[in-house]
């Protein structure tokens, strides 16, 4: 198996199990995998597709600047440029964006805030913060309708291998430095939304 | 494969995926996808199916009145006169309609108003709409239970190739010029639904 | 395939679908299908099983009285003289059990009424009324520990040939002249439970 | 089929299961079998893997103090030490670890409590406890961020052949006689939080 073969296995499967959990809906969400470094290549999902359905279209291989590198009649995810942001900038090797009620709920509530801290919560350590009062922050950014502006908004909070970004009434855009990794900040991040929520409503009416 | 086998197709793997949500409680819903245009024929659920199964007698052939066109022992859904008037007066190709607990919610708080508006939220790209602000607005009819009545106020709102109509504490319709599109409005419209209900919940509480 | 052996299939079909809603939890839940009428028999779930397995053990024949007609080491549900007053008392086909979270909460916050309404839905079609106005009344009684006294107490309710009773903190039990009939009345009393209760919910903050 | 064989299958089929819940977010929760009594040997599952996926290295067989007993690259899950606490101090035989938004909610709006009571609920009956008000308590313990002195306060609960223990906004442990017993106590633990949780909030509107 060659490495682009593996690595559109390892995507397809995380693809599998999150659309099993009815996270891509209305053909929402995308999501990319590294397959070289030099010169960079990723796959990413191809646009408009219902992600419930698998297919040898499902990813396509793009360049530096989100570009096919083969000939194809398919389009890449109209937010690769978000990809492009996490591969160019970072060790990464995997990135993910989905769109849930909870994290969308999270986006609008804290939103002019600008983020979200958690603290005090034994998933955080999904995050390599083992600590027993680590903290970690998610930023939450404007959701602009240009892409371009939308890319350059993120690649601003993309400093690490491994993070999250929230965008408003959107969704979230995590990343690792494989797929294990950003499958893991994905279901940390989503875990702590839904639980601060939950916690929120029963500290209101006790 | 024929036109009609590779449309069942399609309308099987919708209702395939819609059943794993628990879509269809208790035998409700029904489906619909065209397969000719002149004379007009479509395919519909049978009356009466637990849509947890899957059998050659899920769906039967029927014509621009919503009449078997073959002879058959099935009967046409109850509701079929609603996807007449979708394929008689657009040039749609696929209608669902489905009970769910947040389409009922959303159409018994709305329904006074007669309607319900979405904007601001990045799933109304799946309607189409690119623009920042777009909005998005859902008509919500009277639950009539002689359905040619029902059926002739949902036609009002039927002018589009794709669009959503909630009908009253029963449930929504959706349709679109293919099963991708009719699919995608019916997940971008539950997404926006149960997006809206629980933002709703904690913009009282905080 | 043999009556029982037919009857058995329908009932694995059903306990499959409804161990994938996690509606069994903690081996709660029982389910009976009647296979003669004279004498009586009918397979009830053995006792103590975890309803996400399957096997030649799941289910068990027995009489009227609710023992075992066959040479067994399996024992009938605990609960089994409810199903037997169900097949005694009516034409029913088929009885199901089962724990959920949304069918106890409302048991308990409707049980000192010992009953709840529902009125103005359109899935209280699947009971079989299909008049605009139609009203579904489910009693709710005291949940006796003691099973015979339950079995009693249930067994008032139980006249017609399909029909559904809370029991308080423990469950729901419905009847229906077969399979189909049964699970429709289940899912139609969990979807109106589901929906009463998210409704009071935002009427409650509007 | 070795008895170790035997117990990986077990094993292996609660982890299936538990995962289709989305039971283990974020490589999160731990599970484990007994194997031997003299000396002490069980299987645990392996360090950081998403159990959403099934291969021969998720568990690995561990000693009295949590150390592989054969070579192996594999890493025994962080929290070892809990299941040794399990079975060096009862004759249980089955572990289980699990992360859920609603178990983490109650630890938290009960942890200054240091305990949660549930009475009156027919889910008691899962416990072992068939009296009409029954009453099952669950311990809240601290979240200690070095394991041994998480383990040390853990093991203060661990008395009975069969338990549950919360630790506060982490998870919940429960143990058993066998896989089905553990399996038992978790789902009916986990009913009996959502349960509370969901009434509680009906309670404060009413």
């Amino acid at each position: 198996m060659s490495l682009k073969e593996s690595r559109w296995e390892e995507l397809a499967d995380i693809k599998r199990v999150l659309a099993k959990r009815d996270w891509f809906p209305g053909t929402s969400g995308n999501l990319a995998i590294k397959v070289d470094q030099q010169p960079l290549t990723f796959l990413v999902t191809a646009s408009g597709k219902d992600k419930t359905k698998e297919s040898n279209e499902d990813f396509l291989l793009v360049d530096k600047d989100g570009k096919p590198v083969e000939n194809t009649h398919l389009k890449p995810s109209a937010e690769t440029l978000l990809h492009v942001e996490v591969y160019n900038k970072t060790n990464a090797g995997c990135s993910l964006h989905v769109h849930t009620i909870d994290n969308n709920v999270i986006s609008e509530l804290y939103g002019d805030k600008g983020r979200i801290t958690f603290k005090g919560q034994e998933i955080i350590k999904a995050y390599g913060l083992w600590e027993e009062d680590a903290e970690f922050t998610i930023p939450i950014i404007h959701n602009h309708a240009y892409i371009p502006k939308l890319a350059a908004e993120f690649g601003e909070y993309v400093k690490e291998d491994a993070g999250a970004v929230l965008i408003r009434n959107h969704g979230i855009t995590v990343w690792g430095r494989n797929a294990l990794e950003a499958k893991k900040y994905l279901e940390a991040s989503e875990f702590l939304f839904s639980y601060h929520l939950k916690l929120l409503a029963y500290q209101s009416i006790k």
